[in-house]
């Protein structure tokens, strides 16, 4: 099955690591791929790189993007984060696959649409998840399962900045 | 402050899992409270059992309930995690409060909403989450952060049942 997780309110990136916990719990292997998350320290990140039965691929770079003028090396990464799917729906080796942030790799170009469709038409026992806003109408018509994060208040908008061990 | 996650979509739960594991993983003390959940064998539950920084108390029977006729035990266990989470919120010793399920514990009249946003005024400095669906207008209007989990496209729908290591 495939799930996404979009929309603008928080919990998307949130949701898919509680399904990898949910899974390792019952002793399935688990891959994240994210893409344009590199290097930053991420608690997620540095609590699960010390779990067994993940693995875990970033691929970005620790600057941020500008989606009007993204850089070469947005786009290579993208790509290559693209392969790394590609290599781990194909492997047989995993129960979960969770791409993070895909949707936002693709609305800003990084990535071809056509890219994330093809991906999704690999054959697969793997459960699959990809999040990010901006999910476009042809992967939520081509996906088994859509939640849509709706923002409905956020603190963000009274002037509360993203705060470690909440927001990262 | 205060999230709520609801609605009719996947990715409550979860998400509130994943802020525990972002929150473990930035060294924070987290508390994950559930109602109407107790002795099923939840993967996230297996999991977090094994890790440390996190205290985990559930309440509720392991019988499902009948929301138009809840047995007693059922008041009783409310009740008492009620209590629990009111100890949590005035311990000072956690960094994270998970309150998972209470807005379906108070839309099944298992708890009186007036106990629920009593909660919700206690002095803390915890990040505190609520979650599950029917989360009454009440409480949004009160919580610093809601976010509505809507489903667009569900499989469950399509006759898929809930698979261990997916939905639980």
């Amino acid at each position: 099955m495939i799930h996404i997780y979009t929309g603008n309110g928080k919990g998307k990136t949130t949701a898919a690591l509680g399904l990898i916990i949910r899974a390792i719990g019952n002793g399935k292997r688990v891959c994240l791929i994210q893409f344009m998350k590199k290097n930053f320290e991420y608690g997620e990140i540095k609590f699960l790189e010390n779990v067994s039965g993940i693995d875990i691929f970033q691929f970005g770079t620790d600057q941020l993007i500008d989606p009007n003028n993204p850089d070469e090396i947005d786009f290579k990464e993208a790509e290559s984060g693209y392969k790394k799917v590609r290599e781990a729906l194909n492997s047989g080796k995993y129960d979960l696959i969770v791409i993070d942030e895909i949707n936002v790799a693709v609305k800003w170009k990084l990535l071809p649409l056509e890219k994330q469709l093809e991906l999704m038409d690999i054959k697969t026992d793997a459960e699959v998840v990809m999040t990010g806003r901006y999910a476009s109408p042809e992967i939520i018509k081509r996906a088994d399962l859509v939640t849509e994060m709706l923002e409905i208040k956020h603190y963000f908008n009274e002037g509360v900045q993203a705060r470690k061990g909440v927001e990262f």
